[in-house]
């Protein structure tokens, strides 16, 4: 298997898109290639995620971004996995370049959204759920995850503040991001008196809708001598399953499919938890946020909110969790959110994170998962 | 890079589905395994296609398959590529298991359309297509395919008879098809007769909308010792790429993602045509069915409507092309059509294919096309 690195990133600040989807998208793989100077006729397949293009009246976009790079002969696909979908189309690129079958490929995820409105744009995300069983009686994405949330409470006793304080800390993180939605901090008086969405979760505790694109250029480290940018090291990229409906899982205090990827990754990787400096985990809502960091073996089960409380996990703390602003702040375009934590891991190896750089960023971890985690996928990243 | 087998296949009778496209893709799933002689735990890994699963509120239909067959925990995406979407999943799964990431993978392509009217079918199919300079313009494929047809008409004088000869031969081919959406035969009187949809293409020029839906199992050859049918050996899987629009290629007569496709699967299947004995082509229009023949190389630029009209592409002919009767007759589910040349390839493979049978089935040509050749699929399958 061939040393495989992500040598380029680049993204579109996350919020609201004046461009299409497809110009944005041309736009990020342009400066993402850039980043890691490498010319587009280098690329041997694009991956492109794009959940809901439909909404653009829009699919089949790999043609026309390889078109606008200039290189149309480039074959492509889009990869779907919910909201792990960039994540998915990475794990293509790894395996088409770690098992050989071509030097580099670019990776795409754009959403367009914002021109929907509220009721438009949930029915489009809940087609990730399982849609006669779930959708179908009414149970969209904050209603499931408030599920989870309510059974994680009754069975650790968590305080809403803890919740809160992973809003208020990846407020504060995203306030130091030109990428995020949502540049400000927010209060603990101010996530409190928030209004209750979908008990016992908060507007606070929800990610927004946002439009936002990223691309990623992954290449054979034998193929690309200098990189202009600080790589990153594909030490693992796994994928798992688990039953779309959470009444059939065996808990619902976590996610299990983030159980198996996290150890998988770690043992492919090998890896100790004790040796990553951070990560950036899927919190589409903050309760999310603290399950991964459980299932992901970080902390006991019901323990993570005390941590993030006490500022563990800040992006100064000694184990910074998602300093990018996560889902919550920085905001979740579906298909680029995978793609965009990658984003984020690559500006902090590369020292360019300002004031929300971490103390080290020498080995990080990106979580991402699709729906209430019938998907997920795991990538860790080293230095070379 | 490891020998790799389709193993297993099935599909629903192409045209209306009476169930939704994820119980018909589970239904094929498990028919395709147990054609395979595999135990679905042995899968690493599903690819589905589903471009148009919006339309019955459903994404992200992987990890529902994968939890109906009892392997929830087996990671999953969703491949899209316009018309050749299975045919791109395939590809991802070869690269899976050749590369040597995965022992076994499931491929589903279903798509279930039926339910709508025509102009809302008609513009799910045209998300295909290059939605600013295509599509709001009024181009949807009919009119994109009959500007290639009024291209290659004029610049090769080819006389309606000759794209008739195509529809009459793939209607009876599929008349012989227990799988076909049209299992009648047509002449060439009433091909005349029927009205023209799209100058110069009449409606039996047209492929109907269909459901349906097709599953495959591959596997490499070192995990599966025996398989109960007569497995495909993948010789070449190859993707390829064009500009999105027509009117920015160097040709209107030809596809040009189709030359490069069928070129580089025969060089890296060590195979010349003359050793071909039947191929799967993409005939969304008659017109595409000729010019694959001649893209493909097996017939000069402008030759393929006389050799059809001479019976040479029957399927008791010198070379047949689309025993299964091909997207025209047998039917075209977007997102399974891929998947149902394979299926027709296995089941000629395994001399099961009845009064369509071709005189030898030795080494086969699948050839699926994404819009009107933005991307392009080929691939070669020969005996262990």
């Amino acid at each position: 298997m061939r040393e495989t690195w992500v040598v380029g990133a680049a993204s579109t600040r996350f919020g609201k898109l004046a461009e299409t989807g497809r110009e944005a998208a041309t736009r990020v793989a342009l400066a993402a290639l850039d980043s890691g100077g490498l010319d587009p006729r280098r690329i041997g397949y694009t991956f492109v995620a794009n959940c809901f293009g439909v909404a653009e009246r829009q699919a089949h976009l790999g043609p026309l971004i390889n078109t606008a790079l200039g290189i149309p002969e480039v074959p492509s696909c889009t990869v779907e996995s919910a909201c792990s979908s960039t994540s998915a189309a990475l794990h293509e690129a790894f395996v088409h370049v770690a098992g050989g079958f071509i030097d580099a490929a670019l990776v795409v995820g754009v959403e367009r959204l914002s021109h929907l409105d509220t009721l438009a744009a949930t029915s489009y995300f809940a087609m990730g759920a399982d849609y006669p069983f779930e959708t179908h009686n009414g149970a969209t994405f904050p209603g499931l995850y408030a599920t989870l949330a309510s059974a994680y409470l009754k069975e650790f006793g968590t305080r809403p503040e803890e919740l809160g304080a992973v809003a208020v800390k990846n407020h504060a993180n995203a306030a130091r991001n030109p990428y995020a939605h949502f540049q400000k901090e927010i209060s603990m008086a101010t996530y409190l008196g928030s209004p209750v969405i979908a008990s016992p979760l908060r507007l606070y505790d929800c990610c927004p809708f946002s439009d936002g694109a990223t691309a990623l250029v992954v290449a054979a480290r034998d193929s690309l001598p200098r990189p202009p940018s600080e790589p990153l090291v594909m030490r693992a990229s796994v994928r798992t399953g688990a039953a779309g409906d959470i009444q059939d899982r065996g808990t619902m205090t976590g996610i299990p499919a983030t159980r198996a990827a996290g150890e998988k990754a770690l043992r492919l990787a090998h890896i100790e938890r004790s040796q990553i400096d951070f990560l950036e985990v899927h919190d589409c809502f903050t309760i999310a946020e603290l399950m991964a960091l459980e299932d992901l073996g970080f902390y006991a089960p019901g323990k993570a909110g005390a941590a993030t409380r006490d500022g563990v996990t800040a992006h100064d703390g000694r184990l910074p969790v998602n300093p990018s602003g996560g889902l919550k702040a920085k905001g979740h375009p579906v298909s680029a959110t995978g793609a965009a934590q990658v984003f984020e891991i690559f500006e902090q190896f590369n020292g360019r994170a300002g004031g929300r750089q971490v103390p080290k960023a020498e080995i990080a971890l990106a979580h991402n998962v699709g729906a209430t985690g019938s998907s997920c996928s795991v990538h860790i990243f080293g230095r070379r």
